[in-house]
């Protein structure tokens, strides 16, 4: 059996855990009639967005599709087609597991903290095997079907139908990610401003018209927005990593080792399933327990990434060649390297992995110095709290850079570029696990409002909200994961930028030294693009939120008889409301990074001839991702530290709920929410999406 | 009479109308009693501040001083000492002027709005004169000391004592911005967190014991500081054109051609000397009549540039020819250009300012839509105001990169990399005036203060505030100003960088392509500093705020008397805290940018050799141009938007003052207050600092 029938069945065996184990959650009791009826208007005003955003999503594909039709030829639509249908597919089952998980969670955590986890836990890890099985069955079952047909597996046609894929994945997360951020912090804040603010309603009162839109925005955002964007970022690191073998490695070695990332995908997500039956509490605290999960995949994903690297290459010392051509003189040429050597790469991405995790639980968990200090900084007013969020926001940039600089810069030393590449496919590779513990948060969140608004115990929200506590750190890991990983992968798609640049055209010199203004310039356009989204993210949801407010208002006007549940809310026209606002503000500023590329090469090359024109597109990659990290971690940092310290004064410090440190803390959590949930995460599939163009556009200009 | 001895006489004349200006400032009446004893609390907090700042200072530049004198001789110890000594002064005599001229404004606006408006731009055209007047001095006056002892004025000595007295100015510079920036802030913050919001007070209430401290911190952060900042980045970029030249240009041309940039600003000194002349209000808005005086200097400094072009070169169309050696290959070789493709190049400087200044006043400006959408988030409450206002603040950064961008390609197309040096010296020579718009802003915001404690009518406090309210965007437009002017120099600094390479290290391979991971390594850690000085500096304000607030309520413990004016509140005390903190809070954060390209370069070279040290050197210049500019840019405009978000309020929008949306806006010009007066406008020093250390690092290893 050949290997990526290998992967193609661990793929399977991701798809048949997550349907075992949605069968394990929808068997448990979904609660009271109330509880029921509360979890189905979510369900529904989930499944009505869902749909809405990806008609409208289908629209831009459609027309993109055609293009790639066109330009590329039928190979490259077809897995533009593969890879967009999947990652709606992903983002889709995703949402429909989550809204059934919550009410269930809600009634498991009325029994016990373990219950109310492992039913959170087990959703979550649902959608984490979806998105790898389903991620590594689109690449490995089209790479299989193409050279199936007979094409050469480092033939430009594969690689085409690769980078293609790649963009399918990439521009439907870009919209799921940006629209379902839009939502779930539109309906957020506006639920907040009128509800806490005004009312001085608790969060999740059913009083509150927005209170299931903001439930509604947990699965369309943070659970289906997010899967579609580790989806992408899965597909984009594998099939990059594979596309620059086929373009550096020399001889037979090269169809070979194209092959590694698919096993080294496939075996981790069977480490990843027996990490998830380690997932428990066992006296410990919940991140502990969470931490049990990841480790343990982590541990038997270094064996396991030894064998499959060892299967592929039975001598793991033979030295594996790369084509040297044009870059023969270039200090930082391409070198020379053996099996063991990107085994050990590997095992880099493993620990940079573990490090970012470590790191960003420093700064966005309750028991840490930066959320204390936002704490703290709560009790002198909103302005400071505000202050203490921007600089700890800032600050957490720093430790995650120099960690990402050291994987680089060992990978490097150990296998060169293919050893980067490398490094960040087995970051990605236990992808499945990441996201479990982070698809797990929504869902406690949901259970959480579900608890408040059918009027459980008390005690039920307590174990809901610690919890949900955690969410908001396992959250915010996987975001400085995925930016992280796209770090590494930035050098990885920067290599095939200028590999196909080489190849394509040959007559044409590029200067991509520093010293060339043109690509100063590519490096301060790519790194306005995370500014210029951001601004437009934030204005989609501060104009969005103020339209739910009004709404807001406007219900309590029409009808007062709903302060004393003597009228039931129009929960529905709010959601509504939401749902128009997310998918109208989601399309400009998804569109930024699909043109900027495009506008770029041809305004440079009018002005100063194609090599500049090549020269900029190529720095404004890299300038994309120079800017794009800090931006991204600090926002979903610092979104996360502002979201924990609020939970550390609703604990009791500070004077607890209803204290002025309280409300300067939920100013916070409020400036918070479209950092950590819409412009923050979204950068990441914008840099991924900035890059792919690039690469289609060569492949255009060369005739495809 | 020779060209170097004209713009000394050009410098002398800005130094003559500081002085007859000061005179006719002092010679005004200093108001009654009672406003000259609070004007003589604030003289004397800012001048024991200055007095403790710059003795801390002078410690660390003694020791870095001796640095200099062992590694690279006794010349470049002189220039490091006269560069340091004179940016101390300018911002100590700024000061001075500033301290008397804000009691006479006062005094001067209870006439007329006309009388204020002259009264508060003399005292700014002093400290503008002479930031241009002894920065022109200074390097103009040591480069003839020089070259008249018969050194070769584009030979190594020459050039490695105009880079020290260069640092000597940036060292200082980034001490007194920083130190200044957290001293003004952490003052206005602390006293407005106690004050405003615990007190219920109006700003400048005297019973309020931060009252003086945060009038103090306008003289020592908006002017002392601003002024050490602007004579810095004065002479960095006039000093690296010149060096540029002497290591770029063929021949007799290079001696004559670095002559050019002393003209340059010494004809611009006439031109701002006489615009100031043309700030008039003549019916029309208070930045209407500051347009004026700018306008009036652009407009005239065109035929200016011309005649001193064509001075120094009388046939403006002969070709200058560069030197190329190893880069004759590179596609973005330096290129042979005219004096009058010069003379184009200083235009595109003049037209980047203007758009600067009125790109800044749309963004920051109370009548544009930037600021009235934060007005209106405000309405909403605290925490949309502050999602609004970031997303102004990232908004912001779009047009200004746009016209860099546009301005680097056109001076490039004009001229080569000489081409952006004169751009950018163009821009600077418009110091002068640029500098008079800046620093009336504090003295106004002082004048309303002293009116406010004094008791004057209402009507006073009115137009301080109206001038005020201006003084708020021509702030940020000084800051936009000097960060874009880095950013076009950030490339002269950078082909600096590149030519001492070549010619100190000429058997070291360097690799400065972006396929180089260690170049992509440099971006990162580059791009990481302005998010790490960022963190530290708000966390600074913060920390030192929350020490002010206490002393506040401190005092308010022991002397409840402080409330009907029973007891005169310590001043001193407050001001003394702040003093300390703000010294205490400066070190670490101002030496980050001078120990990390020696850290980076040894580190590197250590792991992957001296090619790649240097190259990871270059890139970190190019990564902390390339992240600090957004940073710089963001933060100043969206400071100043938030600021005049609450001026549009307090004048009546949305309920005008106290009602909830005035709280939230007041909250959002807390948090804008470190962005734009203590982080953002210390990030340009921040990374001027960064590329000098690195040219000295070069001499001191090539041995001097």
């Amino acid at each position: 059996m050949d290997v990526v029938m290998i992967a193609i069945l661990c793929g399977l065996a991701a798809v048949a855990y997550g349907v075992v184990t949605s069968r394990q959650v929808l068997a448990a009791s979904p609660g009271n009639a109330r509880m029921q009826e509360i979890a189905k208007a979510i369900q529904e005003g989930a499944g009505a967005y869902l749909a809405k955003q990806y008609t409208a999503i289908a629209v831009v594909g459609a027309i993109v599709g055609v293009l790639v039709f066109v330009l590329l030829g039928p190979l490259p639509a077809a897995g533009f087609v593969i890879g967009a249908v999947l990652s709606g597919v992903t983002g889709f089952i995703g949402m429909n597991i989550s809204v059934r998980a919550n009410v269930r969670t809600a009634e498991a955590a009325r029994q016990s903290l373990q219950a109310g986890l492992t039913m959170a836990f087990r959703s979550g890890a649902v959608t984490g095997m979806l998105v790898a099985g389903l991620a590594l069955l689109a690449i490995a079952g089209y790479f299989r079907f193409l050279t199936g047909t007979g094409l050469d597996p480092t033939g430009r046609p594969v690689i085409n139908a690769l980078v293609a894929l790649s963009f399918g994945a990439s521009l439907i997360s870009i919209f799921a990610r940006l629209g379902g951020g839009i939502f779930t912090k539109a309906a957020d804040v506006g639920a907040d401003m009128v509800g806490k603010n005004e009312l001085g309603f608790d969060e999740d009162d059913d009083r509150n018209p927005g209170v299931i839109a903001d439930n509604v925005g947990d699965n369309v955002g943070d659970c289906a927005g997010m899967a579609a964007d580790l989806f992408e970022t899965y597909v984009v690191t594998i099939g990059a990593t594979m596309v620059l073998v086929a373009l550096l490695v020399a001889g037979a070695d090269a169809a070979r080792l194209m092959t590694l990332p698919l096993l080294a995908g496939g075996v981790c997500i069977l480490t990843s399933i027996i990490g998830t039956w380690f997932v428990r509490l066992g006296g410990g605290s919940i991140m502990g327990a969470l931490y049990k999960g990841f480790f343990a995949t982590a541990l038997l994903s270094v064996p396991a990434l030894y064998f499959a690297t060892r299967t592929i290459f039975p001598d793991m010392t033979a030295t594996i060649s790369v084509k040297l051509g044009d870059a023969a003189n270039a200090v930082a040429a391409p070198v020379d390297f053996t099996a063991m050597a990107l085994f050990w790469c590997m095992m880099v991405g493993l620990v940079v992995t573990g490090l970012i995790v470590w790191i960003t639980e420093y700064y966005t968990g309750t028991g840490y110095r930066p959320v204390q200090s936002i704490a703290k900084a709560s009790d002198s007013g909103h302005g400071t709290n505000v202050i203490q969020g921007l600089a700890v926001s800032m600050e957490s940039t720093a430790l995650p850079t120099l960690v990402i600089v050291a994987g680089i810069i060992a990978a490097f030393q150990l296998a060169g570029l293919i050893g980067i590449a490398f490094a960040a496919t087995a970051m990605l590779a236990l992808a499945g696990m990441v996201v479990a513990l982070d698809a797990y948060g929504p869902v406690t969140d949901n259970a959480g409002g579900i608890a408040e608004m059918a009027g459980l115990d008390a005690e039920v929200r307590e174990r809901t909200d610690a919890l949900d506590a955690v969410g908001n750190t396992t959250k915010a890991v996987t975001k400085g994961y995925a930016i992280g990983s796209a770090g590494l992968a930035a050098l990885v798609l920067f290599a095939t930028y200028t590999e196909d640049l080489r190849q394509f055209f040959t007559d044409v010199p590029v200067d991509f030294t520093l010293s060339n203004p043109y690509v100063v310039v590519g490096l301060l356009l790519g790194a306005l693009l995370p500014y210029l989204f951001g601004g437009m993210a934030m204005t989609a949801v501060g104009r969005t939120a103020a339209a739910v407010a009004q709404d807001i208002r406007a219900q309590f006007r029409e009808h007062p008889g709903i302060a004393d549940r003597s009228v039931r809310p129009d929960y529905a026209r709010t959601v509504g409301l939401v749902t128009a606002g997310a998918i109208r503000e989601m399309i400009v500023p998804s569109l930024l990074p699909v043109l900027a590329p495009v506008i770029v090469y041809f305004a440079i090359t009018t002005v100063a001839g194609q090599g500049n024109g090549f020269a900029a597109l190529g720095a404004l990659l890299m300038g994309v991702i120079v800017s794009g990290l800090f931006v991204a971690i600090s926002m979903t940092s610092g979104g996360g530290a502002w979201d924990n310290a609020k939970k550390v004064i609703e604990q009791g410090a500070y004077g607890g709920k209803g204290s002025p440190a309280h409300q300067a803390a939920v100013t916070g959590d409020t400036v918070g929410d479209p950092y950590k949930d819409t412009a923050g995460p979204a950068v990441n599939p914008m840099i991924k999406i900035t890059n792919i163009v690039a690469l289609l556009l060569l492949a255009a200009l060369a005739g495809g």
